[in-house]
């Protein structure tokens, strides 16, 4: 069965492309999921993709995600430096993860720098605009063992 | 002509497979250098490799490296959390820059969550082991215009 | 047509009156629109009135305010202290933003001086009781053009 | 009439016995309740329990209790060490609070050694893993009077 | 008796319209002192207007306040960062305070984000330009009675 | 034969009753002593109480606590906060600790939020007067089996 | 010639026995400097009192004082904690330095728990009340040889 | 009856004279007590002298002394930086207490700017050398009445 | 017409010559107006001197700099810690700035350490005694243009 | 004369080699006290052993040791970090004085990091087990001069 | 014979007048060298310039600089603020040290602001671009006496 | 074959002897190693000593240790508290490591008393002067074996 990365979009990302562009870029989340999907296809997986402005329903997927898909990307927008929640349901999963970011968060104000995301995921990308998620894509895609770790 | 990436690893990052495998994996830098020249040929690039022990010698690479060179990552090992000559010189420099530690620094030793590197580094990837790089690679190929953008 | 200011209020504001008179005096929330509902008409604009227990919600009303409302009145309650995602989408919106308090919160914890509001509002009013929001309002008028500047 | 407890359960602790047991235990949010049941009994009081991953829901249970209940006993997961909303929901309640925790707290991470929910609380209770709630049950049933102090 | 609302401004507000109008607006003293003198009249209220770059001018005026005037408003400018002498006498007061500052001095300088002054005043009102100062005074009327409150 | 919980009481509680009673309640150590051997009857327990204003002597108790006793409470008073050698000594025991405060300590100074006793104790309960010790007693007796676990 | 003792005053110290007598007491300035008089007469000493809103009085009053006077009592008031320039003063006067301070000002506030002048002063007076001008005197007799020491 | 004043003295004390004398002066403990027992008798008071290295027994003391005593005098020695212990036994004492330090800690190492004592003194009284027992006196003197207040 | 550069010298800078010469040096303020005034001469420049204990002269002074004056001198001596007032003014000035300190700020106390000033100045001199008003005319000769650049 | 050096052992060091071995090692105090003996020998001196859990105790017997001992070694466990009373009694010594620990204090909780003893030893030994004892003895004997200095 | 200034260059200073004009200006290392040369001569004095992106390398030059220079004018660039190595070098020497900074450091990043360099300079001087070095020299040729103190 | 212990100097370290004697003392290198040696022989150890003022050069060596030697001793110097490189370098290594210091650096700079070589040094010996090294040389031989524990 090819195996399903959920990819978690947290509070405002839903503003993509409109929002602060010159910190975000132009990409729009559909964009974005587009070119995950097709790139997915390539690493032989496939994507969900979900987005919330409410931390308790990361916490709510993040939970649920072990029984229906083999991986997470996760982009938590603000709660990445506020939840200690989605902390502790990451660390409560088995699944791989990776964490995104499209700005480099360590070149922006102070309370940005600190992740609680980051303690718990496997590997962090950040900076890279929306090719980032796709990068996260294929770490995982070698992770789970549907392409060939070079 | 084919742009090249300049890749520069830091203090320590000769020992890699032999060095806490625990945490820094099994892979050798040799190793990670043939999996980046493979994948630089199909991204269109190519990809010189260099390693210091010595802060100078990073940072005088980095001043020379925009005469030869289009585009830099920088594993700066330890240097990533103490030098400023090393943020000084990327400052300096027009060319991309994307950041790779093959750890999580994050979920290390408190003084290892900060990077110098950062600041100046156009994206971050971290806590993927050796295929950092060559995500690495692709998010400069996009960046330079060799391959097509997701 | 007549601008409308959207009033947002956030966790235990609800309890208004009830809780802590001391601190938060007896006016009830209803009793604070319907005297803003009066102010208003007076400056030429309608108001709207929310409240809300959830983070989530506080974000989902800025993100969408600027469809239907031409200001924004936030007091967001706890989550002055503690949401960079309502600060993420209060920097998101193109909206005149005032921040109001009931209290003067820099009287009260040292964990209630510090508010991310603030970053993203154009102004604070704080520790003036339920007048406070008439003032914001009167202060929108005037960036509104409803009435004429002092 | 029986007085009723209201016990609250933050995030995650839905994943109780699943989640890091080393941590937390192998009881479940089951067994426990149906300890306090029966505890509960013996002591005179009835119990109600709840859980939710949202930050709101915990809020609005705190504020809506006084109608329904005689006390709380709080257990609000990640969110004891971020909730200012839960703080002053807290602070708004006439009903007697007890805070518990399964783990030790202040054996754990930096960031989980301090709790908002605290400031409320009459006690706390922590570290005794599911035996804590039935401690908590047994202060509270001294406080309201259906057993007699020892 | 018609009450009197003095106005302290400290130092550097002399110099209002000119310095940093990015910051501060263009607004004189003397525009703002007419605004608030017409705007009183509709309150019931008259004003009288200081200024001195000299902290202890400040502190002066503030201990013979209650002399001769009702009602206080406060724009320190810098000494609202440094003077505890001005808050030791803003505390030895009877009169109601309203501190006013024309610029949001949460989104400046960290040193500019504490105020001695508010742990004195009533209310603070910040970041709205002159229109503060005739916020001020409308609060105060409400205070002093000269008005209906809302 | 019955197992013996020695219960280590710090500096000034041989005051209790009469200092500070508002934060510390009417019982004295006394009272308290008495409620306890009751309950502890009832549990299978004996206890043993004893006091000491001197951090040695404390320090002495613990050391040979395991020579005649199963458990250890431990209330150290203000030795709580900044005894290293106390933390020491039970971090050198075999017997399960139960922390014991009568006041919420989270709820007083600054200082008084740090405990080093709890760095050891498996489980902390505070702020519930004198029948905290009773619950000690009691999860106590559920980890030494005297009582089955609820 | 008799030798005599400059006592100065800083801010709001004129409104002694109006201000906050919870803090300060029932003693006005004017009191104080009768019992210091007469005091003085005992001790083979005269006093100068002098009282001053601004901090540069104060640095001037410091710097003449050598030539008229042998002995330093300082009660600083605010500038106590946050003026270098009253420091650098004491610190170049070689006449012998008393603070003091009516109320215990590690008793209040944290902002007053420093002080600049104690750097300079040969010692310090705090909590006592108006007595604390009284024993400086005697303090400084002794050292000036006008009475001789116990 | 004559009121005795307990005079409490902490570790190295009883070193006075011969350790440090450039910090600490070359009066000895005992040469203190009889300049403090002359004085006292002039105030209409006795004064009782102890000294320990031992910080339970000045717990023991500050407990037992209301029973014989009408005030006390504390030099806690180094334990007025690090005792708790010695501060609530202070705090649950009616008596009147001065802490006196011989040297002006202020002027001294970091940790020693702090006192724990302090925060249940009544007054302070520091760097005057041996004289500062005396005026310590005087104050108290005056507090019980013995003397007339000036 | 000669430009003439203003130099002002905050408190205490009048006991130049007689105040701590061991850091501060032998010259006094006269001493180094007449070096400056001739050296002024060689670089086509006027000097005028001010000195003032009065942080509001200092305020007044920069403020009214730039109807006569082409240039700024600034040793605020301890107003360089703490004057944001001093601060705000030279903010608002379109003068060239030149701090001066006689004594190397950064080799004393630590509150030293830190200026005001040097936010708002264009460069900083400091440590190199007299000679450093000198230095800082040259400077200033150079941007003014009355000398040629090297 | 045969100089004899006292060795004074701090809380919990009589449980050596059963308390943590893992940290400690399997020595106990009885087999160190026998090494240094015969070590002592060897280097001209004698030791004499003490071991206390009370602070007090540890002042004591830094105190009256230059009556008949000529040098300290002075392992004071847990109260390295927490007694300023034995620093005191350290600096009023004459007698050259070496700090031991058994572990690497610098390897272990954050708080074990910092010794009030080291700013009183001449010199420091730690992590090197039982050995440490020895080393200081010869680095003593050194200083005593009875061997020779390599 | 005519003394020589040594002046070094840290990190980066190689790309003066390319790097981030705005910050350094345009001036080359070069063309301040001509410039240097020339006002050396007027001073009679002589330069010799070196410039390193390494650490030890400067570490070096400073330990060797007293066998042939008289002075030295250090520009350590970003090792200003890191190395501890070269503060210890420049302890270690005995010729006359000026710190030359082409920026104004304190206007820049935080970690800007602290300079190791300072703690063992005799003076500094920053923010005043290639003269800078001149003006160095000027202070030095008065040290060294080859030109009179004004 | 005899085990070789190689002992590496930090900068400045070449110095010795001439730097700072009232810190560092009179020894010089050169007379450390000569001792070192005579020890080494009487323990059945061999030494190699190497110095450099290049932090690179230092990671090398340790590198390259564990090829030609069984120990090394790490006199860092200022690279101890900054080079966060070499440390992983030693954390990289299998072989035992003292570290040593000749000064106490606990009683100097605050920013000396942390150590990053701590965090990977077996042991620490530090203010004992050049026989730090050779109590270092007995602790490696009896870790190595070559003597005989006490």
């Amino acid at each position: 069965m090819t195996p399903t990365v959920l990819v978690l979009n947290g509070p405002n990302l839903n503003l993509l492309g409109t929002r602060e562009p010159e910190i975000y870029g132009r990409d729009t989340l559909k964009s974005i999921e587009a070119a995950c999907k097709k790139r997915a296809k390539g690493l032989g997986l496939k994507v969900a993709f979900r987005q919330s402005n409410n931390e308790g329903d990361l916490v709510d997927w993040v939970q649920q995600a072990s029984k229906k898909y083999q991986a997470l990307i996760v982009n938590a927008g603000a709660y990445t430096h506020t939840s200690v929640a989605l902390l502790d349901a990451l660390l409560a999963t088995d699944l791989p993860v990776v964490e995104v970011h499209l700005s480099n968060i360590h070149q922006r104000d102070e309370f940005r720098h600190h992740s609680y995301v980051s303690k718990a995921a496997d590997g962090v990308i950040c900076g890279l605009g929306g090719i980032g998620y796709e990068l996260a894509l294929e770490a995982l895609a070698c992770r789970l063992g549907t392409v060939e770790d070079a």
